[in-house]
């Protein structure tokens, strides 16, 4: 695994604009420079050549003819930020997504793999993910080791040979998030062989430990983790410093933790090298309103994060964290030249920024579009109507059922009800079908909305297709509707399309640009408030009901899931 | 590159003693933790497994009956001490140095290749350092890209293939220290391309820069250099962190720069990540007389440096610029159990040491000789009594001469003499001996003592038998008695050997346990400070007089070499 990807004749040709005796290709005059190796603000020109900086410092004699000139006198230089956990896939795409962070200032990320590795063809996903790699975005890896939820294809698409060929793939830093964490504590014979692969190919394991405390976290630590991104609260984060982990520090769309996590930060200012900050995945609405790490960044700063710590756990420190600190994360000869053009260190947000070397974003809009490889048609159309879903399949049950209560967006526990006559109201049929049609797991789902026609959703971890409802009729509407659109997001009311957003890729993404995609889960938000729903987000409370490491119950391709438990309650029925 | 060798085995034993379903071979209790990665001192047990920490904390679950508890109530514990830049061979070997520094705390190397590199049987090497690396004492490696002095067998021992096979061996962690840095920074191609190859490996790149200042470590850092332990005032350590590299605070037998350089510590205090303490190779008397990476850490206590900072920079900086934080530099499920007992904060000093999982040193003392493995044949006798030096050989020149005047232990200046009844009072005889004879380089020597029978010595960088006096026939006798000896220090004075001491192996390392070559090393200097040196040290000067890096003069196998203009002034002659 390379620290850079430096070329020999990078070397010489970077040396020689430090030395003076070749044209920059870019030079940013007048400016100062956070130097996040020494915790300063230095008045500095930088110069850049072939995409990487080549010098820091006072002189000019790197000025050719041939170099742009930028004057960003009154401006600060700070280092692209750098996504430590990312998931490219939360409905926008990775290109949709770096489209529209770059303009923000994100010029790199270590993402999920979930979704191509399960999804993409298996011919094509190594070169899907080396595709990926080179955009003017930086994307790294995270390789899942399991699904996160039961699927039928899990078996081959997470079979060791097979991780194994892809862990050592340049792009691919660490592994994880290992969601099914308590296999690991409990030392899983299978689990812990891949972990110790991980370990031998010399990359990172990501946990994922949402309230696991002190005592437990030992046990992980010592089964090969060596990160986490799950702390809720500064004692949280402070054990997981404490037991050698590295700790990302959340704040999303999802769970805005930073004023309480920020803590740790106090406490273990001195030695804040092993903190970075991640928005986890955030929807495209918090993007478009918020930002992405600037947005974190800032809610840090607000915290009352020392500012220079806040910004190098947003750059320097998630860069020596996967070993490439020599490529990215600061402004130092070789580096890699994405850097933010800020007006203030209290703005995190970019006024210009800068990445491969060229300006690619002014006022927050890119100032030409990224050109991204071919890589849709490596997720095969999944969802189709070849056959055609029928409202008998979504009638109340009667007598004993089990609902999925909400507790919030994401968390259920287990409501036990009696039906003679239909749900109760405020409760809804729940399936969730195979995309062929093939099985339906059965359940009923409480504390999502007061009334809903049918509303059926592709965008699930458990990789199948959802649909809610009080109407059978619209039910089996929507669901014929969203296998037209290739898979989505579809409301029925009525029998009338009330909403529809289309996820072509796999089931589960669209093309569409991000803030295009926002005002969509923007409207969907507002259509199923007016229904009664009332967490954060109705596109991860849809995704995540199949989620098999969530408490309490879930609704998979198994069926009726305990999450606690491990083991299927009620399973899914065969058509 | 590996970050821990952790296997499968491991994890699972590791997380049931964890658990407390497994009993731990070795129990910590009651004593205080200096936890570095959250910069705190908290009570907690320690249980150890497989040579590794598997647990810290409150619980005593882990205690079986096969335990061994060890009552540390009121110690501290911290992580063994890890040095980033060592080299083993300064008449020491590495199997002597790690004896007598582990009972001081020190568990961890990345050591020089230089002597293996050049002189051991190359179809041993790979094989001696994989031996080297598995001694109760954590040997790495930095790979020389090139001698530290114009050698015959330079291009043999160096060849770029026989480098890059040598660089990918798992305990190889960074190439350097590249002391000809001038080519690099001036783009040479060949040593370029050598580095981008160690960059293509995944390694680190060890500069060596010394008073280089900031406009010209520009061009080195983007060359590919990541580190320097060349700083000796804070404004130049404070460079280096700036210019994006790790900077190592030396503080040696030669050179105490810690009192200087603390400020850096003190500027980038909060942000101390980058710095690394390191003796860099002292003496044997220094370790005798102060220690090792203990002594450094006190020093740097000494000079105002934030103590759980001090210690971070012994610890778990250099594991983390070396990738190594999974395995060393803190105390932590899953790290190896290498750590030592202090009674105090301020008193860096263990007393006792576990090593391995286990109690290797009390009070000072291995409670059991290190088992060393079979590598000392592998460096082929170098110096015998094949041929005889003649007093003809060290017949004074006439007419114009060159003499190196020492300015310190190791610099010199050019001194021009002209001579016509032998050599001025305080000026010496110089020669460089090929060790079969078959060539001599000439110079004259000044600045060393006031007088001097005959002195010979083959603990020299460039490779030769150094032989210097006023004597010719005592010059002869010294040579002929270090060639019976198979190399060595010899002092002759009025035919009578005043000092000796064989360095069989290479010509270079004394086999004797450190302690008592460090007597005879004070022996050696009180018996030229009788004649007049007045430096540091006298083996460091003999030893440096070939290092074609530093300034001005040398006297190398080529003959009198100029380190400035980097050319022969006067060359050698064949006999």
């Amino acid at each position: 695994m390379r620290r850079t990807t430096r070329t020999a004749e990078d070397l010489r040709a970077l040396a020689a604009v430090a030395r003076g005796e070749a044209p920059a290709d870019l030079y940013l005059a007048g400016g100062r420079v956070l130097n996040v190796y020494s915790g300063e603000v230095l008045e500095a020109n930088v110069a850049v050549a072939r995409g990487r900086v080549a010098y820091v410092g006072r002189r000019r004699t790197m000025v050719g003819e041939q170099t742009t000139v930028l004057d960003v006198t009154g401006r600060l230089l700070v280092p692209g930020y750098f996504d430590p956990h990312c998931h490219p896939g939360a409905m926008y795409t990775p290109v949709t997504l770096a489209e529209a962070v770059l303009p923000r200032g994100t010029v790199a990320a270590v993402a999920d793999t979930l979704f191509p590795l399960v999804y993409a063809d298996p011919a094509r996903l190594e070169q899907v993910l080396q595709d990926l790699s080179r955009l003017p975005f930086h994307y790294y890896w995270f390789l899942r080791l399991h699904a996160q939820a039961p699927l039928p294809q899990e078996a081959e698409r997470f079979a060791p040979d097979r991780l194994d060929r892809l862990l050592h793939l340049e792009p691919v830093r660490t592994a994880g998030e290992v969601t099914r964490w308590p296999l690991l504590h409990a030392g899983d014979p299978r689990l812990t062989e891949l972990v110790a692969a991980v370990l031998a190919a010399g990359r990172r394991v990501e946990g994922h430990a949402p309230g696991v405390g002190w005592e437990r976290l030992q046990a992980l630590v010592a089964a090969g983790v060596s990160s986490d991104h799950e702390a809720i609260t500064a004692e949280q984060a402070l054990d997981r410093l404490r037991a050698g982990l590295y700790v990302m520090l959340r704040h999303s769309s999802l769970r805005g933790d930073l004023p309480a996590l920020a803590g740790v930060a106090s406490v273990a200012r001195a030695f804040s090298g092993r903190l970075m900050l991640t928005p986890d995945g955030p929807d495209a609405t918090f993007i478009a309103d918020h930002g992405y790490m600037d947005a974190v960044i800032r809610q840090a700063l607000l915290a009352g994060v020392d500012p220079v710590a806040a910004y190098q756990m947003a750059t320097l420190n998630p860069a020596t964290y996967y070993g490439l600190d020599e490529e990215l994360g600061g402004i130092a000869p070789g580096r890699l030249a994405d850097l933010n053009v800020l007006v203030d260190l209290r703005d995190p947000t970019p006024e210009r920024v800068i990445a491969g070397g060229r300006l690619v974003a002014e006022e927050g809009r890119l100032t030409a579009p990224i050109e991204a490889p071919e890589w849709v048609s490596a997720f095969p159309r999944r969802y189709a109507p070849t056959w055609r879903p029928d409202p008998s399949l979504f009638a109340p049950p009667r007598g004993a059922a089990i609902a999925l209560h909400l507790q919030n967006a994401v968390i259920t526990r287990r409501r036990d009800l009696t039906l003679s006559d239909g749900p109760p109201p405020g409760v809804q049929v729940l399936t969730l079908l195979a995309p062929d049609g093939r099985w339906v797991a059965r359940a009923l789902l409480s504390g999502f909305a007061d009334r809903l026609g049918g509303l059926a959703c592709t965008y699930t971890v458990g990789g199948g297709m959802a649909v809610a409802g009080d109407d059978p009729h619209d039910m089996a509407a929507a669901a014929r509707r969203t296998l037209e659109l290739g898979g989505g997001v579809v409301a029925v009311e009525d029998g009338q399309v009330r909403f529809e957003l289309p996820l072509p890729i796999g089931g589960l993404m669209s093309p569409e640009p991000l803030h295009r995609l926002a005002a969509r889960v923007r409207e969907l938000g507002a259509f199923l408030r007016a229904r009664g729903y009332r967490h954060e987000d109705p596109t991860y409370t849809l995704f995540f009901l199949s989620f098999d490491s969530l408490p309490d119950l879930r609704l998979t391709a198994l069926g009726i899931w305990d999450a606690r438990a491990g083991r299927v309650l009620v399973p899914r029925e065969e058509r």
